[in-house]
């Protein structure tokens, strides 16, 4: 690591500082943060990056996200927009530009290319494919510092690659709404809507950065929903994650919604979570939605296959009606699942909790368990 | 009412603007309402009023709560700190100051002889036995503005009394803490610590604002709860509500904890909540804290006898155990109770919802009600 000269005004927290940056660059790591968020759900399965370039005077002259498999990385795509006015000038990068030619060439050698002084990169390179792209820049005189907000990048728009890299696996996103009380359904089965109309376009917001969407045939079943990505008008997006329903038991009558060709569908039988995940990472979905049923949550749940859930709370009171999770095999407090509670906002009427797994997630395990 | 001089700033709301005042006596009328509350939990059968009094220049002079019955109101032990300094200065107050003598001498009176030059008010004498107080101040020449951040007013200190005055039965409050999924008790019947030590503490600081907590015999005999105020380190506060037991078939064993003398304690046999708060309201209670399990506060929603409830959100999923509300009789989506957010913060890692009852708090009554 190095120093980055004019560094940003020092941050709070006590735990680790990360690398010494400027403050136009950590400005431009929230934009490049930012821009692969933008393009999540269309790059599988290559990473969301995001890149930005400043010129040496440390203003924005290029931005962009990866580009659908086969299109240019962010890097090579910010670098068109700046042009000549990246020369001595810095790279800022939410994952080490690749020194590797797959379906495109070296990011780092077009970074030398152009001219740059300085890379500045969140998340260093994880797989041994892509690796070396610091160390060749570096080789060639420029300025690399890695681990720049690296925890930020990768809860960000490179969790669900990250996922894949680590565990060979799809990122698990888990969506449910539900009444105060916890209820995703009234005692007769009705659930339209529980959540008001803000909420449900972030449904659709989060659909769209998904490579597939999951439900089981229960709620298939139950609710026929078309699992589709659409506007407020209702009007369907022109890229469509895979609708994946889980009907081990052959139930979905071919008159479903979600087989009416209005975008992919996969129907598995799949055992377990596990073997749905294997399925659809062999399909190159490195992001699922989670949406179904509280039967199907609990299986997740179980199998510690949910790395992040958002969950909206209707200000309502039901009494009675569906669990927004199934049994879990959790009989005394002291077993509960915990998670860490990320955001809490309003959409709405509604709240928002954004929530990934706290550090006693195991404890149901424990022997030691069970008070 | 009349033009206050020099105005504050015009609030972006479209809605009744209130009566104009200026910015000086908006600041005091805050702080009028913080002083009410100080003191709630300590006034009943009297109004938790505040008063902020303004000298000439519009320095705060004094302020004060309403005193223990058979003390001095909030306006008079306002103006006893500002001495002299109140003589052409404006008593800025939640509560229309009285114009009657009961156990102290009228308020109008008291602002009359220390020589305000104006009075502001938030809520208008509802009571036909104290009213006449704005009456006999402009009758002697005071500038008199009444309504002043009113609704704010009546939902805050003044709440409790409001209800008495409006319809004869005490405040309640229902309290409730959860998981993520609902569940205020584990399937074997843990409870403890569903929420943090913040969250606790908050529980004992409203409970300090009310002049009774109220527990179903269930929770009496599952948790045996004291229910007295305690602080951080557990030691009690000097002044205690009454702890309330409804026991309709007599199964509080003599050795509860709320029979153990450190505070009063009140078992009532009454058939059902509105029983109840007839009988507390005799009591001279007029905040209640209802914190009993399931049982007791489905009782008490469905009697639509709720004003307000604070819920806090224990970040856990436990997938079965006791519901946060047992049976409301509603089988149905569009049945829901409706509650409106009133606020939504953290308390350590548990999220507390503030809410009041929505405008479809009466749904499941109307007969067009069912799909």
């Amino acid at each position: 690591m190095t120093d980055g000269g004019a560094a940003g005004p020092v941050r709070p927290v006590a735990a680790d500082p990360g690398p010494v940056v400027s403050a136009a660059e950590r400005a431009a790591m929230a934009r490049a943060r930012l821009m692969g968020e933008q393009v999540l759900g269309s790059t599988s399965p290559n990473p969301a990056v995001g890149a930005v370039v400043l010129d040496a005077g440390g203003r924005v002259v290029g931005e962009a996200g990866t580009a659908p498999p086969g299109g240019p990385h962010a890097e090579v795509r910010a670098l068109a927009q700046a042009g000549e006015r990246a020369r001595g000038g810095t790279a800022v990068v939410t994952l080490e530009p690749c020194a590797h030619t797959g379906r495109t060439g070296p990011c780092a050698d077009a970074l030398l290319a152009a001219g740059v002084a300085r890379v500045v990169v969140a998340v260093p390179e994880p797989t041994a494919l892509a690796v070396g792209g610091a160390e060749r820049l570096r080789a060639a005189g420029v300025d690399v510092v890695l681990g720049v907000e690296q925890q930020e990048a990768e809860h960000g728009a490179l969790a669900g690659w990250l996922t894949g890299v680590r565990e060979h696996r799809p990122f698990v996103l888990w969506k449910v709404a539900a009444t105060l009380d916890g209820r995703v359904a009234a005692a007769d089965g009705t659930s339209r809507w529980v959540t008001g109309p803000v909420a449900r376009a972030e449904v659709h917001r989060l659909r769209a950065g998904c490579d597939a969407v999951l439900v089981g045939s229960g709620t298939a079943l139950t609710d026929d929903p078309q699992l589709t990505v659409r506007d407020t008008d209702g009007v369907p997006a022109a890229r469509q994650p895979l609708r994946v329903v889980l009907d081990r038991r052959g139930r979905l009558p071919a008159t479903a919604r979600v087989l009416d060709g209005t975008a992919p569908t996969h129907v598995s039988r799949a055992a377990d979570p596990a073997e749905l995940l294997a399925e659809l990472f062999a399909l190159d979905v490195r992001r699922v939605m989670l949406e179904g049923g509280p039967t199907l949550a609990a299986a997740f749940l179980r199998a510690r296959l949910v790395d992040e859930a958002e969950l909206h709370l209707a200000p309502q009171l039901l009494g009675a009606g569906l669990p927004l999770v199934g049994e879990l095999g959790i009989s005394t407090m002291s077993g509960a699942l915990q998670w860490q509670v990320v955001a809490v906002d309003r959409l709405g009427p509604d709240t928002r909790f954004r929530l990934r797994p706290g550090r006693h997630t195991d404890g149901p395990r424990d022997p030691q368990e069970g008070d």
